[in-house]
């Protein structure tokens, strides 16, 4: 890096990128797209220096001109300006193994987002990780968008866990999804999602729920402080799944999810399976839909906690490889110790601020009236003048001696609009009260 | 501590707790609870060596005799014994004011709960904590349960944020479940949670939204890198809703929401705003029922991101604090590694496991069979005999020609039951296929 010494007070976090698919080259876009933000929150320039991949001539929308290209993975590991290689080939055995082995034993961090490689190997990489001092960060494994690692290992710390109930194969959920949108059957939707991109040629990982159990055996690890081992696991996928199936879990009030659950038994002994499952629909992991991840947790102190996110693809699962490399960022430069809000006190400029008036959008707006002829006439025109449109007018109840109540709901407009042409019809005579005005939110 | 040097090996971090109300003696419950737990993942025994409250006789379930009681919250500071200062009494001023600053001019460490503090003087003591370097840690501060400082800080810290909208104040959206449910009006709630507790006697900060005005500012903060400024907010609270305007809102497929909202504005400006919303049955954050709180973020590489769990009470927010003494340990003992699965490798046991088989609850269990007569009485029987109880029964379709399909849902049984069950049903002359066998979850 010729510009290192440029910035004597920034230090650097040298990055060897063992694979260039989807995750790999988002790891690199974020790296480049939010650098600022990256080193304001660490204080450490954050950046690819190598790189190992396939196809060189590829086109991946990033420029490697600047990065040193190697010709096998482990030739990453003693590489002078590599101080963590980022492992996203995938892939239970060799090269990942091989590679993540090698980094560990050499004293380097290794940041993964090998779930399967993990879920084989955890324990023997957990040793070496222990051994050698070298950390082993792997918050891209399961749930890329979700910091479910962080949550289990850090957030949740201080609690004994009961149970862990996850839905973790966006490619699963979304055929559930779909089959119960549509109606089709297991074979069709496949059938279609293949086609889409959405599923694998041979989709046997994915919704014979062996990739739920990978993701499965790390958290329960976590949760109980057991020995990650996917053999001690029950797993049964969705492929025998028929569109009556989810229509009659429906009429019992329920949908079909594949959950991976982890419960601690009476017993003391830990349940770990995977298998599609009724889902009450008054539960959250009911309402997690499509390709989306979901995670319900039991702590003894925190009681249920829920989360929800993008379970794949390149965004999420490079956001959480870049989560890792910051976290490694400032245990080498800070103590470990963010910013109390995120940056350095000087970093943190007086936001130029916006208020409830530069609010945009939809609006309901309720209005107590004297039910007289005349009421809307008199109110329209305000609503004209202030550029507001109606979307939606409705009058509850009609009775000459009580007030009733006027509910519009607008076209997008601005909380100013609102505010001006609430200030008027509050004088009208036939209006009893200030208007209430509540924002819409489409979110 | 007397029994610090017993174990040489395992290092002590202490505590000093300012407040003992719900929240102070949750944390000392945690702490004494879960105690080996804590140990385990950080390598670290943390104690609370001296406390100060105001009542030193009152029975608070905790054993406080081995304490130093201490007559001002500042006294705690230059104990010799105290590494860290837990804040837990509130309030924007002093006395928590001046301990807090007190301590990190010594380069002591705090972690505290009290969002108002930080609303109003957060940028004077992020200031000090950077200075002196002195981590001030506040994950209790904002919804208890839900590891929310942890997620925007380090979880998403490699994303820009562009909106936040949180529901962050349990008192209110009890009400306003509460008023959906019972079609009763605001006051006439309020008062039944008043007399329940639910609610303050004065209960302005709640329902006025300043609460959540005081916990919007901090996220804002972490979410942009900008100074936080409870001034810089517009608040609107609850009290002006009506039944009316549930069912209305019910009626354009939305729920009524107290909704913190920090949005980046196209103009980079960003509007800070807490006021009751229209919110899509559709969004996540129109199911956080009850005292529940939940916050939806979005960034720009992981999408959107939901997290729902318990924003107050004694275990979620001594929960979070305890968290975040966690990771002060680890920062002190292991250079913040944390183990690979949470707990060193020889700590982790080979869990003893159970299968499928043990999984205890109701079951869906479909067959495909000829639709002939007697079909029923040929599987009841195998049913009764495996001590499964039928809950209920459907047939689908009628053809004589065609298989058909049954469904059976069974009381709570086990997993090997029906799995015996299964195996026989499959031999039976008019059962087509092996039954599928689905979990009924109740979560």
């Amino acid at each position: 890096m010729s510009d290192n010494k440029k910035s004597p007070l920034v230090k650097i976090l040298r990055v060897g990128l063992a694979g260039l698919g989807n995750v790999g080259a988002g790891t690199f876009k974020i790296l480049e797209q939010n650098a600022k933000l990256i080193e304001q929150r660490t204080g450490t320039r954050i950046v690819v220096t190598a790189v190992c991949a396939r196809n060189k001539t590829k086109d991946r929308g990033i420029d490697l001109s600047k990065v040193t290209w190697v010709e096998t993975p482990e030739s990453l590991i003693d590489l002078p300006d590599v101080d963590v290689i980022v492992e996203v080939m995938g892939g239970e055995g060799d090269p990942a193994l091989s590679l993540v082995r090698g980094t560990l034993q050499k004293g380097k961090a290794v940041v993964t987002a090998n779930k399967a490689l993990l879920a084989y190997h955890g324990m023997e990489l957990a040793e070496l990780s222990a051994q050698n001092n070298a950390p082993l960060f792997y918050e891209a494994a399961v749930a890329g968008g979700i910091p479910i690692i962080k949550m289990l290992r850090e957030g949740l710390a201080a609690n004994r866990i009961s149970g862990l109930y996850g839905i973790m194969n966006g490619t699963c959920n979304y055929i559930l999804t779909t089959m119960e949108k549509t109606g089709r059957d297991f074979a069709d939707v496949l059938n279609d999602a293949q086609n889409l991109g959405y599923a694998e040629a041979d989709p046997t990982l994915d919704v014979g729920g062996g990739d739920s159990g990978h993701k499965l055996v790390l958290l329960s690890a976590l949760s109980y402080g057991c020995q990650p081992d996917f053999q001690n696991l029950s797993v049964e996928g969705i492929d025998r799944l028929s569109a009556d199936d989810i229509v009659i879990a429906g009429e019992f009030g329920a949908r079909i999810k594949l959950i991976g659950q982890a419960v601690k038994l009476d017993d003391g002994r830990i349940l770990q399976m995977v298998s599609p499952c009724l889902v009450p629909k008054t539960s959250p992991l009911a309402h997690v839909d499509d390709a989306l991840n979901g995670i319900l947790m039991h702590g003894d102190f925190v009681g249920p906690s829920f989360v929800e996110g993008r379970g794949a693809g390149e965004g999420p699962t490079a956001s959480a490889i870049v989560a890792d490399l910051m976290d490694l960022a400032c245990l080498r430069t800070c103590g470990a110790i963010r910013p109390v809000f995120g940056a350095e006190p000087h970093d943190l400029k007086a936001a130029p601020s916006a208020s409830r008036d530069d609010w945009t959008g939809e609006f309901y707006m309720r209005l107590v009236v004297h039910d007289r002829p005349g009421v809307i006439a008199e109110i329209s025109p305000v609503l004209r003048d202030h550029k507001i449109s109606i979307e939606s007018l409705i009058q509850r109840g009609r009775s000459e001696d009580q007030p009733v109540n006027i509910v519009i709901t607008t076209h997008e407009t601005t909380g100013a609009s609102l505010r001006q042409a609430s200030e008027k019809i509050e004088l009208l005579p036939n209006v009893l009260a200030a208007p209430l005005v509540l924002p819409i939110l489409k979110i």
